[in-house]
């Protein structure tokens, strides 16, 4: 059906494509790995699959934070990577057909040309893929004002789990004929079909955002000025916080001159226009009120992007801080994801300091405050048994904290194996029956991506 | 189980509780009408329904467009009036919890007082629920700047077809925890559930919007003064359209001084604050290049908020002037809602010409122009059937027209028992498999707003 060099049975190739980039989440051993170039190939695995009883598990870059594209045992590895296609830009309806295997940067820099903008931006975007971004549900740091990657979906193209090909939403503003479909496959893991092809919605390209950083001695004064600003009734184009662990992890990584002292940094932008100077010295007033040691409004374009950067360095930068505490590969990474309702921001940042002083174990946080999605990153040596259970203790009390905030537990980076027993928690019974009776209505094999997001029964 | 006074089998309460506002749609003859004052009602009321195989249908305040809300034989009217509490607006975090029969304006004003705004606008507002507009997912004058109803709804409360309660969606801006739940119960009319609490996301309050009246020799100048604004890169506030005929029946049930010599009239604002006014005016030269023949600036919110006032007049004079032209309440409008890629608004309102001219039916055209929503208005003398014939036979062709467009069938006053076919045809084979399939795993005894959405297999 597909040309030998489309699909592999390569152990080694199987080995680079068995997992994403959640660390301690169990990967199985898959069959092979195809390289569909079009929906028909797509369609034609899939019913072959559903043939066999063959489980089969799409994956894009395997950026995944959840383990949502590790292999199951027996499965067929469905790269949608070589899908990678722009298919269209239209700047006069403002929206983007996309091939699932299109990179996150390699669409916003396409639409950039045209004077638009295509906002979700994920930590991963210079690697990850639109259709992994749709099925997660990806966020980043536009969200606070832009929101997330399913609120730029507007139609999809999906294979199901017989290999029949459903094209569902629309290429219009407005569209309300039956059920809304395409929400349903966004942030879906893989679990209710493959998707094919994506039309977003695109946005005018923004106007230059202007950048404030803000040092705080405590991270519940950074805390206290994140919930000021949202309060006062500003709508910042990014509100980022990042601890001292952060601090030094980027310094120590890439040097830059951020003051390691300080306990927490708030990087602030707004992209008003000419309100933005006095919006952003309004938020200065917010930040001096609740108690920041230190302002610096960046002088330029330049200088704002040098600081954006250093948050997106987060990632990189603690692994190599997890590393140098664990030498020899061991040092290990559990990047929980947890949003609380904005207000409760000082309580949960409080409640992660507590835990990880309790457990003695090294848990820096970094995210998105101003939406209330933060990320607590638990350092972990991956060769000793007590250490991992440690972490996997923080975690869970991390997890329960969110919760009893009136959080979720996941922002931003899906459920996928990591956390499908506390989704279970969170939806409860009622809403777990929902969830399985949803999947056994579009996947009554239990063919796609199973095990995913919602444990076997 | 519920005291007598919120039973009632009265048979001229039943009559008038049998139909919504759409014309032209059957409704059966009802079993009762019961009146649940909170969620355990409900939960009870349809638990008994389920054990008795009866239909169930829920209402709101029975404004719906496309007969969703309209008895079927047999039927429980469930009506949620009663359910109207506002229970909690939070500044801080930015939403509210309502109950649905919260009327629309009550809880836009309800949230004034604090600041803050609930976008969405339709027609019906001063008397339509939050249950009604979130089940339609109704739109509005809003919508081509701030979105329909389902992008601001963040958690629902819904009873099941069996009775048990699902608490789903969040409270926190950012989640993306399991399936998104809350977007499957959105627009699906009372056919997967029953929607007894919603949790809504707010704005802060927009800026005073200023406002643009265009008008123009032809319906189709118009048009493409709508796509020029739109490819300029602007997101007006509201971008309205109302045609000669609409302007006419308004001037003669309200007079006001319209230019009823015009073909159409667009209504622009813009609430961008400090640049409002340098927006308008490269507005004003975007409609003077499509072939405006007056432009005019409200000198005042005043006199802007009597022009919106017209536009929001369209309906009932229509219904005006379907009266005058067949007395004795013979006259009917059937209100069409078709959404198209804005840059084919000008063959759709041309091809709306077209047809009404060739099969000898007046077609008024009133709508959100700016996101290509537009509302042809069809007159029909109800006590001629050959005229309610060729009413149905120019339906038909508009959503024809419409389809081919590259269109869809509802914009945002759903499909009820109105569009059923057309929806079918809009989804294709595949797309209405899946339709069944999930309301089949949500409501397999067939119960919840039985023949709404789907036709009867």
């Amino acid at each position: 059906m597909l040309p030998a060099d489309r699909v592999s049975t390569d152990p080694d190739l199987l080995a680079a494509h068995c997992r994403d980039e959640a660390d301690l989440c169990a990967a199985g051993a898959p069959l092979a790995v195809v390289r569909p170039q079009d929906t028909a190939e797509v369609a034609a695995i899939v019913r072959v699959a559903a043939a066999h009883g063959v489980p089969v598990v799409p994956q894009g870059a395997r950026t995944g934070l959840a383990g949502a594209a590790n292999a199951v045992d027996g499965a067929l590895l469905v790269s949608l990577a070589g899908m990678s296609r722009i298919l269209e830009i239209d700047p006069g309806e403002r929206i983007a057909v996309v091939q699932p295997g299109v990179v996150n940067a390699q669409l916003r820099r396409a639409v950039a040309e045209k004077g638009l903008a295509f906002p979700p931006d994920p930590g991963s975007w210079e690697s990850s893929t639109i259709g992994g971004n749709v099925s997660t549900d990806a966020g980043g740091m536009c969200c606070v004002k832009y929101g997330v990657t399913g609120e730029y979906v507007l139609g999809l193209e999906v294979v199901l789990a017989d290999g029949e090909i459903l094209r569902c939403g629309r290429r219009t503003v407005k569209g309300v004929a039956g059920y809304d479909l395409p929400s349903l496959f966004v942030g879906a893991e893989g679990t209710l079909g493959i998707i094919t092809e994506i039309t977003v919605r695109l946005r005018p390209a923004a106007q230059e955002a202007r950048t404030l950083v803000a040092m705080f001695p405590t991270v519940a004064a950074a805390g206290q000025a994140v919930s000021a600003v949202i309060a006062a009734g500003y709508v910042p184009s990014m509100l980022e916080l990042l601890d001292r662990t952060h601090l030094r992890a980027i310094e120590a990584y890439r040097p830059m001159g951020l003051d390691t002292e300080a306990a927490a940094m708030l990087l602030i932008a707004a992209d008003t226009g000419d309100r933005a100077g006095a919006d952003l010295e309004r938020i200065t007033e917010c930040c001096r009120a609740a108690g920041a040691s230190e302002l610096y409004l960046a002088g330029d374009a330049t200088e704002a992007e040098a600081l954006t950067a250093a948050r997106r360095l987060a990632h990189p930068a603690m692994e190599q801080a997890a590393m140098q505490a664990f030498p020899g590969g061991r040092g290990g990474l559990v990047v929980d994801d947890v949003a609380v309702p904005r207000s409760r921001i000082v309580d949960l940042v409080t409640g992660v300091e507590e835990i990880s002083m309790r457990r003695g174990v090294l848990v820096g946080v970094v995210g998105h405050a101003g939406d209330g999605n933060l990320h607590p990153v638990i350092v972990v040596d991956r060769a000793d048994p007590a250490c991992v259970e440690r972490g996997r203790v923080v975690f869970d009390e991390i997890m329960r904290l969110g919760l009893a905030l009136g959080g979720t537990c996941t922002g931003e980076h899906g459920v996928g194996l990591l956390k499908r027993e506390w989704l279970a928690r969170e939806l409860g019974p009622v809403g777990l029956r929902v969830h399985r009776a949803l999947k056994a209505a579009l996947d009554p094999a239990g063919i796609l991506n199973p095990g995913k997001v919602i444990a076997p029964d």
